[in-house]
């Protein structure tokens, strides 16, 4: 069975960097399956820095909704997928359920061959938004990670750059 | 004395249930100190889904503001205080002075006999506040969050539901 | 050379204590190198707050925008620079250029004989802000503090007034 890791991370702390080594050290061809998607000019520059790092062994593939499909289409080789919280946002924008398509991404990654590297975003570590759909988004990112990291066999916090192992973890037996 | 463990995190990273483990790992019957309330649904929800998830060894004290009584009547046996940054904001809301009895629970802890595991919240990751208010609360939870981790014997951040040690730490001496 | 070491953590995390305690360490007299202007009450109350704390062994360099002069012109005992987020502030500002700034700052770095402690914080681990300035500011300072660590000898996130160690890390080979 393919390993699995989750970077996780708050904005601009160096998960995608870190990722990109991490799905590297498998050794390449690679694939970069793609969750964002470029609905303004903010966007289109964040994801056009992020493909310009990115050298001519990495296949984009774009799932903005069925990263489970994209998993499946590319089990031959290590992938990197950038990133979760972008599909949580896509998937509720879509109005789909978003804990239903977590746990079938929960069953793909414990099925797959070939390594599998995740990114996604801490984005509970501030004080309780005022608004309520923001305090439904970060409660679901939340969730949504601890699903995915139960599955995962390392996780990682990436703090300015630098990556800190969460688990597995020595310190902590229970 | 007792042995005093506080957990600390993100919203929805996990920390309650790790808290709840490590509250069970020292043997039932345990007690629960609740300083939640139910001001509307969405909070209400909140502590219908926690007491759902924790078994018939759990005995439930609510304790929105006198915490400090609750550890006493309940030095007998493990408990879980759940959680500071709920008490501080009862605290506040009742016009009481956070920082005297901030320090009454430190000194409460000093004291027990039995094991005492604390619940807070990591508040102060995001961008500064624009609301002075919000400003304010940020900071009481943080000094709080540092009066109650000086005390306690081991302090763990969870991430995506996985708890990462930080004291005792071998790493730093100072 | 002299040896860097950057500090990150939220909000009252008890990063400037830590700091504080990691460049008294090197031996006295040391030198503080504050970038905080007391632009309103609640900023002067802060800065007169870190000052009392701070006893006489320390000499204050005012330094809101030319830390890197400050660097150079106390490069005989150990320096806190506190913080590289309201200096990134001060720089935004001024319409400087942060990026070349933060540039020299590492190059200054790189060739300091005295030992120099940083500290910064930690902004990006909230929702995503609905302000652009704010999206700006948190992604400039995620920039800035990967800048900086890149440079640095040692990193440690400050959680609930105590440090975790993130580089050196031996978990993390690649």
């Amino acid at each position: 069975m393919g390993k699995s890791i989750l970077v996780t991370g708050g904005a601009r702390s160096g998960k995608s960097a870190i990722a990109e080594r991490l799905t590297l050290q498998f050794g390449g061809p690679v694939a970069y399956i793609a969750t964002a998607q470029a609905w303004d000019d903010e966007m289109a520059e964040r994801i056009a820095e992020h493909q310009a790092r990115r050298g001519p062994e990495w296949r984009t593939v774009n799932a903005p909704l069925d990263v489970v499909g994209a998993l499946w289409r590319t089990d031959g080789v290590p992938r990197l997928l950038d990133c979760l919280t972008m599909w949580l946002s896509n998937l509720i924008h879509d109005e789909r359920d978003w804990r239903a398509e977590g746990a079938a991404l929960v069953a793909a990654l414990a099925e797959q061959s070939a390594p599998v590297v995740l990114v996604t975003n801490e984005v509970g570590g501030g004080i309780v938004p005022e608004n309520a759909l923001a305090r439904e988004f970060r409660d679901a990112a939340g969730v949504l990670n601890q699903m995915v990291a139960a599955q995962c066999d390392t996780l990682y916090l990436a703090v300015a750059g630098h990556p800190l192992k969460v688990k597995p973890n020595d310190d902590f037996a229970i």
